[in-house]
């Protein structure tokens, strides 16, 4: 005990480690016994006010290094609370050192808080004064070493790349962008809806789906099965078919001969159990390996949804079933595509964020993308700013700023034949484009990027456009050529949103199906909600993914999500 | 316009409405022009203080019904914002009235709030002075006319059934839990991580798995395509063998007569594209009908991510790497089982709650997991008791009280051990189970529901469970008969909880894997998390479609989640 003034009583502080120091209160976490790191290092002091606190914590090592010929060693450790580290220092009196430096070795550990000699970069330290845990690393074996490891060579390391600096920014980053998003649209009196992951409806008429299925595990099973209990011969069937005539016979012939009810009962329960041999034989015998089928389709009556069923590559038509009762909803769940794009913005499972409205047309749907999307960005500015700097100082030096101006500039909106003219006049000023401008195509990328990148440098809403590019449920405009479509273009992706007035007239959309190429019959649910309480309404998709690139400046989308999927690789 | 005095400037009043009453403000939905009914109706005076206003709403009708020999219409509207309806009063002068009262009509009107006569239980009308919109409803085609209609038939209109009272409180109900649960664990500090849904891993080793695959789909268009161009004949290829030879020949004829140089260039071009076809030919002549197969055994290597994949079980083994590098995560996805189940408490998809807490043990699990609960149950009584009560006046008297109970008694905390003796205690008191009671059973339905709603009537936590019957992660203890397990059982539902701590040692988590008849090499990478760096970590998982029914009373859980998957069912 030192002769420091008694402790100031502090409910929150863990009760096991005693208070004896002159100092400000400190956080416990809840549900561990422990200290996080951010509650001591991210105070605006940067600690310096906790010095003489007794306090336990617990993280993993960044870099540690024995110091003073083997008499302590300096570890940086991390809890993932926040991006910075706490300087931790342990005597040799106090535990082994050599186990603790390694990168990535776990500790728990307990201690005094103190200001360090002047010059350091740190305002507070911890003293260990005992050391309660150790999860050892072997250095010559741990996948991740100290050295700069690439984010292409972390993603052979799914399972340990969120120990490295920039996965765990991103995972703040995208927890935090989550929780955004779900705070927005509960201040905004949306409903979250889960819309289904498995379906039997196909949003875009894309086909690029993937199928799910139990037939191919029962298949095999059956296989086996038949491996192990080959089905019957046929002299085996002809043999248990005899075995009922005889024993039926036998019946008969008893009870000609008046025998004992005794004899007869017998006889019967042999003639029944003949007669289910018989008939367990003969559907044995129909039994065939491989997939089932039916006039030489597979037979999807034995799928276990008895229909073919797949993996939905969208929510929003599912999702509009719930705008047309409780008007204001969203959804924020995994879609999934199965094409074999093996570029940097696509992924076989990403999240989407699918907002719907009723009574609101474009111009709200608009307003509401513009006001998430800012929501988004002051959110991060307000809540990761630390993580934001990490991603300024090693990916995009600019990606705090672009933060900063989408928050607070309002974003152009502009219509398609706008943008049309507008890159027209960039092409004659000189502009190269790969893919030819003209009303009617479909915007490429390049075309996108200049107009937010270079036109305007800032996020631009282009509506309104032709309608032969455009989906079949979005709502066809006066002037019969364009619908009541819009996209978010914004530095650094490009597309991060989509988004529409969806067609509310029964019969329009009706012939926009068939126009289209598409059968009715799967779309009769859908025309319901038009059939019945038709009413105007508007919705857009936010690729959560896209969102993190745009935010963090990381290049490519399978270092934004946890647990990439893509043509060849799902690990874990 | 009135002799009332000017009307109060409220920025947040739809510029477009006048607003023209002595009376307080009312706040406009942001992104739709009007005023939500949830806005109106649930204020503490019922909206009586808001009459002199002139409002939009918008919103479905209720029940409807002409009045007064058809010179005006009474209309309870319901917008979704919440359970209580508006009454509107449309005269015959505004609108033609029969397109207005059928149930299920949408309509948009503008209006002025008027306070009713008295007598009436509404506190508040609106008189309709415009009628901006009607969606109109023929009542003798509408699937879900007014009649009383039960929950099982509604699960056969899941596009529509979200227009009902019983199915728009449960999906405010799980909107507001799905809120309650980020919220919780954000105030925590825990991360949100999206663990994947399409994995190769078996979390539970249980095999009860959906297939994803693009196999069939490949399998089913080389079928037609070989319909459409059939395989080339053995013909056709040593036809294009021979003109490769032949080509070939020509070639070295014509160098060996030093030919121009043109007519050799010429010569050796035919030459490349005969080679080119023949190749093409023999590819082509390779394919086959049929999923791919090699030694007998379907080719995954041909599959989208070149191996087997499935719909995840479970997000849990996957979580623990981010919490063994972040320290408290969580993740809240879907999950799947393709179990043949027809219970009422059993889907193919359902959404998991599954934190994950590093440096904690399973008293730190249980003390979350207890916080947890009490927190949405708080939440609900808070911020949703409207629905709350349709509930306990339609469904379940008892769930308001229960919700108290839960959020205010801290929960019971016995042994498995001493949760067998209860039940010992209760089979010699007289009572009848139909599983027998003994030290090593796996609790059945009825002991769990015994022991929280008989003997102890509030939440009980059963902890330390036999290894034998847990899964491989949980951590042996000290007595190396039992596991660190830990499952909350609530009264009406059961178990709603089951958590553990993990084993965090290397070597007793290995033996524990072949232990359980399960190979090696799939855990590999989980194991390495005990390899590097290992941590105490300790976690559980929530049904979340338990704590609706739990919450709400209902009894099938096809009920509480707005697209049910089952055996056979998978619509929309």
């Amino acid at each position: 005990m030192t002769d420091h003034p008694p402790p100031l009583l502090d409910q929150l502080a863990s009760a096991s480690l005693t208070d004896d120091g002159p100092c400000s209160s400190i956080k416990k976490a809840q549900f561990s016994d422990r200290v996080l790191i951010r509650d001591i290092v991210t105070r605006k002091d940067g600690g310096a006010s906790l010095a003489g606190r007794h306090v336990r914590i617990g993280g993993w090592v960044k870099t540690g290094r024995e110091q003073g010929r083997g008499t302590f060693a300096f570890l940086e450790i991390n809890d993932g609370s926040c991006p910075a580290n706490l300087q931790v220092i342990v005597d040799a009196s106090v535990s082994d050192l050599s186990p603790l430096v390694s990168t990535g070795t776990c500790v728990s550990v307990e201690g005094l808080l103190k200001v360090p000699p002047e010059g350091t970069k740190q305002k507070i330290e911890l003293r260990v004064e005992k050391v309660l845990h150790v999860g050892t690393v072997d250095p010559a074996k741990y996948p991740i070493p100290k050295t700069k490891l690439t984010l292409e060579f972390l993603r052979d390391v799914l399972h340990l790349r969120s120990r490295t600096n920039t996965i765990s920014a991103v995972a703040r980053i995208r927890n935090a962008l989550a929780f955004a998003t779900h705070s927005f649209f509960q201040e905004h009196g949306f409903l979250y809806v889960h819309t289904p992951i498995i379906t039997t409806s196909d949003c875009e008429g894309a086909g690029e789906m993937f199928q799910v299925t139990t037939l191919i595990n029962d298949a095999e099973k059956l296989e086996k099965d038949l491996i192990k209990n080959p089905p019957p011969s046929e002299a085996d069937i002809e043999a248990a078919k005899l075995l009922v005539k005889e024993t039926g016979e036998a019946v008969a012939q008893l009870k000609v001969n008046k025998a004992s009810k005794a004899d007869i009962t017998a006889s019967v329960a042999e003639l029944t159990k003949a007669k289910e041999n018989f008939s367990k034989l003969e559907e044995r015998s129909k039994l065939k390996p491989g997939i089932p089928k039916k006039d030489g389709k597979i037979d999807y009556s034995q799928d276990f949804f008895a229909r073919q069923a797949f993996l939905t590559v969208s929510g929003q038509l599912q999702v509009e079933t719930y705008a047309c009762a409780l008007s204001s909803v969203y959804t924020f769940g995994p879609t999934f595509r199965a094409e074999h794009s093996h570029t940097s913005r696509h992924l076989a499972e990403f999240w989407m964020v699918e907002p719907e409205l009723a009574f609101a047309d474009i111009q709200d749907d608009m307003n509401c993308a513009e006001a998430y999307v800012k929501y988004m960005c002051q959110w991060l500015l307000d809540k990761c700013l630390d993580d934001m700097q990490f991603m300024a100082k090693n990916y995009d030096k600019g990606c705090i700023d672009r933060l900063n101006l989408v928050a607070s500039t309002p974003f152009v909106r502009i219509t398609y034949m706008e943008a049309v003219e507008l890159l027209l006049d960039a092409v004659k000023g000189g502009k190269k484009f790969e893919n030819k401008v003209e009303w009617g195509i479909d915007l490429a990328s390049e075309h996108e990027r200049y107009l937010t990148e270079v036109k305007f440098q800032k996020p631009v809403i282009v509506y309104n456009y032709p309608k032969d590019i455009k989906a079949f449920y979005m709502k066809v405009n006066d002037d019969k050529k364009t619908v009541a479509a819009m996209d978010i273009l914004v530095p650094k992706v490009g597309e991060l949103i989509g988004g529409s007035q969806r067609e509310e007239q029964y019969e329009v959309l009706r012939e926009r199906i068939l126009e289209m190429g598409l059968p009715l019959e799967p779309y009769e649910w859908y025309l319901d909600l038009r059939r019945y309480g038709t009413v105007k309404h508007s919705g857009f998709g936010l690729g959560f993914e896209r969102m993190i690139l745009f935010a963090t400046g990381i290049d490519n989308i399978r270092d934004v999500i946890p647990f990439p999927r893509y043509p060849g690789r799902a690990d874990l």
